[in-house]
């Protein structure tokens, strides 16, 4: 049964995680969401034409090109989604945008503050020509999350006095884990900072509706050489003889002040034992307080401090209620959703904004703007983790 | 990119809210599993060609029928899969399994044991002939409940004294919700005990692999009148100013006996207010214990009572890796999955056993001895909540 | 430095797990809350001497009787405190209300019916000369639980539809743990259900401010011979080589109807692996819901049915806080309990209701009426688990 | 009945929050703990006779005094006590050392390091002479933070990587909350940072069995100024009409780095809206972690990080059981304790050391040395947040 709706053309370039992530999202957002207009999943782009075939037909791509350039260039593409690592996000986002593209990039949004800013110009430049761009901070679209930004919006929490976050993942505890690209600095850019702290930079100053304006922070890499890998498989793999040396922050700590005055404390680790994706946010308002944990995703604690005491408490609220962000599109009430949801969400509001001939968010602005969190993180800690000031 | 397996064409009846469970799930499965054969959506019948036709658009099925008996004709089909009102199963099933369908069947299988045993008459003969059928207690397929399987199986809870199981709802509460047809015996056969008591007596027997011996019970309707519904949209809906008479129990609890001597209590309901599908499960052996709340469907409690008692206790196994049933798959370790999940799981088990040649579980059989022990419940509750055996 | 308030000579008799329970709240308790009476520990009564004296000096007791007799005669007990066994509480009570000393007595208020029967009728005719008893139910005075009971009372959770309670404990899963008094009819009328079965009973009755009208139930004894004990430290000591049966049952479950019409399960055993002190009750209304487990003592699980859904969800209340019932006489906000404060709350309610002349709850009355459920779940479970009303 | 083991005169200075709990501790831990000597409760000092008095005949103490000189000069008292505020704690204690009397002083040790410093000097002069001195950071004697200790100690986490920890309370959000004494910087010392920031750097410390090498922190009062007292009740009272300046933080977060290497971040908190008491600590190392909140101080999470990943997560382990540190001495298993618990076990381990002549841990250097770490925190908050190391 064809619809009626135009067509969206989509290149999307590598198919490793997050292009799993993707593809599941472009299958699936039309068929829950109206769109106005019909994601169609054109081609797919990697280096080997054997495994990105494999991919492609697996993940439901139309086509395949060995080549981004070519895919770039393709008329039936009309957005390059891009999910590879971070060293080659400027030269793919930026060709793109040049050649008329809208642009979907995987975060971080670049290796350094410059490329960031080079893409954020070029972004800049495709918006004056109604070309659009969007960081893929997924977790922004979880429902809870969307719903935390909600309630802080609405001053439900009133003056927002704290904030902590963590990411704490364990897939580094073993010593025997192999160097994956992820913790090569040349290709990730920085360790757990950037990859999972990132997150928590975004996530946290899109609830506040508020930026970060100072840091001071301590990195530290426990493991310094690991295995050389020999084959890898989502985040895993397997380890070889030969070793290398880790180039990216195991972990990351800092503190920092909001520029509505409230204190924060962040940690990103991918070492602490048990913790597989706990990526938990607490905020503190003068009225109200948030409690998130990403290991329990469809649930948002609240509490409400204007209650009466004798029976007020953090409520859990299941965020799996038609009233909530994006779920009524879903099951009935009481059926919760998974990671891959975000995914589709980010698609829908993707391509809502094109139809509507909007911007959508997060820009590629902001992503620089968490890029020049995360370089201030990283200044502070190289040099004795002094206070340094967060620009724009 | 075409694919070189065989395909398998599924023809679907229904497209409400199982209709667009099992639609995700047939779209999905094949881009995560491995799969013996191709599933390829054929065509969606229903009776109204217009809202058909919009659904088999949204959902992605390449034609429709508006005449199941059509449906069941097509050379194209090889599979049908039940997801209309538990009334019209045993008709549906039963032709589709003398033309030599596969079957994928919504429970309760049907709605007395009388239309239940001509089915699994029916699907006897089938298998003789290599026709294949199942029914869908797709919560056997929640990773944790599967591997809660696997603990008993392998021993680690000892002898099973306790079980206690509930699946708590709330969409009944408002006594002005309206009378959707899974209030109306004649539709639905039973309410809160044969919707979803039937997946608590499914995933107890399924995670003990032992069945109930005999039960004493209680129901109750606690709102004897609703309007008569205006429209409806999943669960929910509108209900008009005529009232009509609720046919079914608003709530079943009941104790029992299981085959190997652990003693059961179960609630089903639709005034749990607050609680939006806590479908709750406890086993307790001579080893160890278990605790699922499908709430949390990424986690499953597992107490070792052979561990130290300095430091035993409730172990919270977030069911989110790759070493636990299904979740290997789909992500990396630590992202968890939702409801639908289940049901991609539930055609993935289908579709490998009818390449393999295999009878799928939970077959028909299973599906007819589950209604049995409704049915010994409901005598129960008929007659003074005194004990009723279940039958084989 | 002395009070100047009048003295309440107390007596207590027996000194094992409930004496110290007893002791430590006679001690504390007016060193936190204004009482109208000095509670005196006047003598302490026990069949050895030796244990006796060593126990009264151990838990602050003036004096030691080996012969409860001796102690009910003394002129200075003005009250009768029994913490024995079940099977000598008839005896014990009786004479002392007709001695005109005031009684606390351990539950089960007796081992049967009649027993409890002739206790409410010497309770009757002392109150008439001013003469005050009670039935220890220490859950009632659990803060969280006297704050369930205030919350029904106010309305806040509508017309009761649902009570499940189970009171879970794992101190017999061992089959060498040794044939203790509580495993021997004669001596504690029954095993799980009367030891703790009667406390989810009384308190899901107090709660609701209802009453159970009938009941359906099985029971289990599912280790049948235990090695005879040598020695015995609270609820475990070491079993012999000689072995004996095991008389009363491990666990019990039942459902049963409210006057008001809630249907209600209940399960009680001693073999739930790894649940340690679960007492769990939980109430769903047409207004609102609430949870408790003493594992959590100082929490309140309770949703509030009429807020808005999008941020509505079963809030932990932390009752720890001045609002709370008995909390403000404690420590400032935020300072838990511990399971003995509920003896001390007891004990308060006693002397306050005999400084004021009231009839203190509950009552020898509400301690029979207890004695009846369980008496109908016995009789249930005798004759094929079929509906057996309680009475009054 | 009268003990034959020698008495331990004890005199406590200060009577509110402080010394309701050590009384209690004082009045219990004899009647389940075994001590070497029998705490007598002799004398209580404070300014008002008349309060003082009231005090006395309500916790129990058998005098007062109206000078801590005069206490401290009595031959009675072997034992001083020191509850009052942090200003007054280096002139009693010195004094009292210097007669020869043991010495349990609240924490902070004092308000200024170079205050601790002459009471370490003292506390060595008078151990040389066998009296002992021991400062109160009672959450040590948490069973659950005990058993923590012990788990690191056995090394069971193996190399430990990560500490988070903060102390999280909501008793001044409200801005007319009045201007307590602990809001003066000249009786308090500090604010947050010292009364509930020194908890956790003790624990933490205690914990690992390691120290903070350096911090970097950030301080803030969110509201400058408040209602002067009128009354007081706990922590709580009532404001009047003249407002004072708050001379204290509000809160305070900070990060640092233990000397075998771990990251940690901190956070104190009174504006944590809806925590009451939320101290929390979660330890990661190579091979386990650890969680421990007090709000739900009977538990523990444990992770083994050793075990199958199919069936490994966080156990929480009921701090309940006769194998836990403390807890054989109170009630069967599970049984919960309380906050009050913690005094009397910090008693019990303080009797026990005078009774073998040993120096009871923490000692006077330990809390000499938490307060180094909180000058190190005011001073990098004072300067830029910049790294500031701790002295050995």
């Amino acid at each position: 049964m064809t619809s009626t709706r135009p067509t969206l053309g989509i290149g999307m370039v590598g198919y490793a995680f997050m292009g799993a992530a993707h593809s599941q999202a472009w299958r699936s957002a039309g068929r829950f969401f109206d769109l106005p207009m019909e994601p169609a999943m054109v081609a797919l782009a990697g280096r080997s034409r054997e495994r990105t075939t494999e991919a492609a037909q697996r993940m439901g791509w139309a086509s395949v090109e060995t080549d981004w350039k070519a895919l770039v260039d393709r008329d039936d593409v009309d957005l390059v989604d891009i999910c590879t690592p971070g060293d080659t996000h400027v030269e793919i986002a930026v060709a793109a945008l040049e050649a008329g593209k809208h642009v979907l990039c995987e975060k971080p949004l670049a290796n350094t503050v410059a490329e960031a800013e080079q893409m954020v110009a070029a972004a800049e430049r495709a918006a004056e020509r109604g070309v659009r761009s969007m960081v893929a901070f997924n977790y922004r679209r979880v429902p809870a999350v969307a719903l935390a930004r909600q309630l802080v919006a609405d001053g439900r929490l009133g003056e927002v006095r704290h904030v902590r976050a963590v990411y704490l993942q364990d897939w580094l505890v073993d010593p025997e884990a192999p160097l994956a690209w992820r913790l090569q600095k040349d290709k990730a850019g920085s360790g757990a900072l950037g990859d999972i702290g990132a997150h928590i930079v975004d996530a946290t100053q899109f609830i506040l509706g508020d930026r970060l304006s100072g840091v001071s922070g301590l990195m530290e890499t426990f493991v310094k050489e690991r295995p050389l890998p020999e084959s890898s498989h989502g985040l895993s793999g397997r380890g070889g003889a030969e070793r290398g040396e880790v180039t990216v922050d195991d972990a990351a700590v800092f503190i920092g002040r909001f520029g509505g005055g409230a204190l924060a404390t962040y940690e990103a680790t991918r070492f602490a034992t048990g913790r597989k994706n706990a990526l938990r946010i607490e905020v503190n308002g003068s009225l109200g307080s948030l409690a998130f944990d990403f290991e329990r995703m469809n649930e948002l604690e609240f509490h409400d401090g204007t209650e009466d005491p004798a029976t007020g408490g953090f409520r859990r609220v299941l965020v799996t209620e038609p009233q909530h962000p994006y779920v009524g599109a879903w099951w009935p009430a009481g059926h919760g959703l998974g990671y891959e949801h975000s995914f589709s969400h980010e698609v829908v509001d993707l391509v809502r904004a094109i139809g509507e001939g909007q911007d959508p968010t997060p820009s590629f602005a902001d992503g620089l703007q968490v890029q020049r969190v995360l370089a201030a993180v990283e200044e502070s800690a190289g040099r004795g983790s002094g206070w340094v000031p967060v620009e724009g």
